[in-house]
Formats: C-alpha cells, sequence, structure tokens
C-alpha cells in the first residue's frame, strides 16, 4: 500500500485506528477455549465487528510466539484473514539484525507472511533495516521514541557533537536509508508534546502511534501536534479495544469501543479538514 | 544453567565454541531436500557431528520465521533435540518490547521453547529486559557492540555528561537489572580491541562473540582482550561450520571444522591456565 492509498483509505474510513491484535492466548474469552484455533477465532472476530472503524491492524508477535509453532499457524490465519478487508497490515515484530540476517526476517514478513509494514529496532544501525526497504510498498515502522518506562534510558541521551537526544538522532540518521514513501516511527503517546519536536524533523512521515488508552495518551494531544497534511497518523489501541469485555459480549463492545475512536477521529479530521 | 556450570562444560569440553545455527532454508543440501523437515535433518546431523567440539548452540530465529509455522516447527524439533546433549542453547531472537509484551518473549523462549539463553535488544530500556531476569537459571544475552557495518550509526556515539558511548552506557546501565549470573553481552569480533574497553566495566560477564570467521575476527585477538578467569567468553561460528561444505559431506566437514576451531580454544584455554 501507498502513502497516497493509505490517505485514501484514512478519508474513505474517516479513521485513523490501528487495532492492536496483543491476543494474549491466556486472556481469550473461556467460550472460545475449546475451539480448534482460539486466538484466531477471537481475532476473527474481532475483525468482523472492528473493521468498519479501523484502517489498520497489528498483531504483536509476542503475543503469537508464546503458544510456539501454534502461534505462529494463528498468525498466518490471521494474516491471510486481514487480506479480505480494506486494511492496512502491520506484523509488530520489533525485529532488526546484521544485514544478511535481516533479509531473512523481511522475507518472513513480507513474503511469508504477507504484512504491509514491519516494525524494526534502530539499534544495529542501517543493515539492519535496508533489507526491509528493498521490497516495493512495504514499509519499515522504526522504533524511535517508545511509550514505555524504559524509554528514559537510552533514548532520551543527549548525544556529544549534536544537539540531538538518541531517538532524534534515529529519525535524522534514518533519513538516509529510506522516506516518507516507505518508512514510519513508532511514536509513544505518552510523549505527545514530544510529537511538535519529533515534526520539525520529519514532516511527512506517518507515526505509528501506540499507547492511546491503557498506556495513559490522549487522542487530543496527540492529534494536535502530530497530524499532518496527509493525516500522519496511525493510533493504535490494544487491550482498551479487545479486552473492553471478555465475556461472551467481547466482539460487540470492541465494536463499540473502536466506534468511539473512530468517532472522535472523525471529528478531529474534519477539524482538520482532511476529509 | 548456572555461570559455574557453564564454566565447568567448558572445561570438560576444552572448548568455548558455539555453533551458529543459522540454518538457511535456501543453503540446505539438496540431498535433504525431499525430507520431511530439512531444516531439522540438517540440524540434527551438523548437531551429531559437532557437539564434541561445541559447548553451546545458537539458532537464529530469523532462518526459521522465513519459513513461517514450518520454521517454527523446524525449531522446536531442534531445541528438543539439542536439549539430549550437555550444551548450552542460545536463541538468538533480538527480541524487546515493552514489559508487558516482554513478558510473552520470555514465556516463548524460556517455556515454550526451553532455551537455556535469548538475545534481546537494549533501546526501550528496563522493562523490555527485566521479565527474561525473572527466570532462575536462564539467561538475558543484551546487544551491547554489534559486528555489522550498521554498528557505527548509533552505538559508538559518545552521550553528553558521560564519558561513555552508547554501547558502553548499555553495559553501565544494564548492570542495575541484572548481573553476572544472569546478563551476558553480544559483542562483535570485529572490535577485538575494544574488548579491553569492556572488560573494564564488566570483568565477570560472559559475553558472546560472533563474528569470528566470515565476519573476519580474529579468535587469538577476541581470547587476548576477552577471557577472564571463567573463560567469559562464548565465540560462535554459523557459515564457516555449517555451510563450510554445501555437498553430501557436510556434517563431516562442519564436525572437522569446529574440531579445529576446538583445538585452538584448548590451547588458549591451557595457556591461560584454565583448564
Amino acid at each position: 500500500m501507498t502513502r497516497t492509498e493509505l490517505f485514501e483509505l484514512i478519508q474513505k474510513k474517516k479513521s485513523f485506528l490501528c487495532v492492536g491484535l496483543d491476543s494474549d492466548p491466556d486472556k481469550i474469552p473461556v467460550h472460545l477455549k475449546n475451539t480448534d484455533d482460539p486466538v484466531f477465532e477471537f481475532n476473527k472476530r474481532i475483525i468482523d465487528r472492528t473493521h468498519p472503524y479501523a484502517i489498520a491492524y497489528k498483531p504483536n508477535l509476542a503475543f503469537y510466539e508464546s503458544n510456539g509453532s501454534a502461534g505462529w499457524i494463528s498468525l498466518e490465519k490471521t494474516i491471510n484473514y486481514l487480506k479480505k478487508f480494506d486494511v492496512f497490515t502491520i506484523a509488530d515484530a520489533k525485529r532488526g539484525d546484521i544485514g544478511n540476517t535481516s533479509k531473512l526476517y523481511a522475507k518472513a514478513f513480507f513474503e511469508q507472511l504477507d504484512f504491509d509494514a514491519v516494525t524494526v529496532a534502530p539499534y544495529m544501525g542501517i543493515d539492519s533495516v535496508s533489507p526491509f526497504l528493498e521490497y516495493q510498498n512495504k514499509w519499515v515502522i522504526l522504533l524511535a521514541l517508545t511509550s514505555n518506562k524504559g524509554a528514559s534510558d537510552f533514548q532520551f541521551h543527549d548525544l556529544k557533537g549534536t544537539s540531538n537526544r538518541l531517538f532524534e538522532e534515529v529519525l535524522i540518521k534514518s533519513q538516509e536509508w529510506g522516506n516518507s514513501d516507505n518508512m514510519m516511527y513508532v511514536v509513544g503517546a505518552t510523549q505527545a508534546n514530544m510529537l511538535a519536536d519529533i515534526r520539525k524533523i520529519i514532516p511527512e512521515h506517518f507515526l505509528l502511534v501506540p499507547g492511546v488508552g491503557a498506556q495513559g495518551g490522549s487522542l487530543e494531544e496527540v492529534a494536535k501536534f502530530g497530524l499532518n497534511n496527509k493525516c500522519g497518523l496511525i493510533v493504535n489501541s490494544s487491550r482498551g479495544i479487545i479486552f473492553a469485555s471478555k465475556e461472551i459480549d467481547f466482539a460487540e463492545v470492541a465494536s463499540h469501543e473502536a466506534g468511539k475512536i473512530q468517532e472522535l477521529m472523525e471529528m478531529i479530521l474534519n477539524e482538520n479538514k482532511l476529509l
């Protein structure tokens, strides 16, 4: 999917919501536990009821790998099912290795599993990222500023000889590797005030913003500092949607929660003349 | 496996060699391609013929994931097979996510797959690492200084307010999270001269050193700067052993190559009075 197509999808659905499929096998509602593949059955029902409100889905690999190869089968079924819908698909895998090895990760997520995008960790530099960028109309979403407690351990360090903190250096340096048509960045919503600084460095790129909801970020704040003229935001919510109810009505409640966020997003898009 | 047990294993086998099971499905010898699980059949033969010389095995996840769920099945069979031998097992996965999610990665590698150790990326800080440290006698191997070209993009940056480069800050900061009984570090062998600096910060920890062989590092150099009084080194070789031959004799040639390295390691251990 190209950047233009992504913006068209946002305009069509009047939403920039990503549903995080953090489908922890231990949290699947009891009535699905006796099915052949509880995680996939759960995801299928979530997707069926939330896709009118969501432009993207983001399975986090940890939740699948915790079930071993069976989890990977659930993931394969999930990406195949997502392909039936008009949505952008993100493998939240946070991979990264030396060049020859990253090539195989790219193959895993862009060929074996036909995801549109994969999250990648920056620590190992250019050759850990560039193999993913060789795929047409596929995306690297590079970790820049994360929303967790440990973000302060390294990401905020000021670097000598520059006026940048490490996460800003990641934004700047990676401009040499890709562009706004094949790279996005993870920017945690708990740092919404920093979005203004980030937008000075990367005005055009899409940002994947986790942490709205369960992690405490505010959608209005994120929009205020993060929107650009092609929206430029994909805002993720995981637990706040998929586990809003753990009862038999979980998919209906998920639909309701996703719908509430979509309404707010539509209002924001309208206010910013993006529809 | 505890640190003492690991050192005892090194003394018993007179080796600190790790065989990297970077078992690229496209490079498996032709005569195994028609078996049910070529990657596992390949690994099994490599393990059978190299285990007298190796104290550790390290499958890199990328090579398995490139085959999707089938690759994870090969990986599961491989770790189960490795359990029959007296070896230390490392999942080279370079994972790392926010705390709640890293818990699931820890579950994947320490429960679903019973690895002794997993490689973890440091960028997201403490809560991306600490869930792995909650497991008794399991190990985090944190990326510090890698052996690839992109290592220079961020790892060598000097940090303001300290006398440290980023990779040194990773070594120092992570001392607050774990200790030499549950953490090791990845230190690329192409940077052997830096091992002296690194040993000033972490004299006691084990270091996992990739990049000897194919990536150009010298074993003697690594030993000179990196050995400590419990050996403190696990030196990895992947392609130089497992793909030394791609013909029907691949396992025999792998055995020969591993044996040559073990001989050199035995000499080094003797010279340093570690046997």
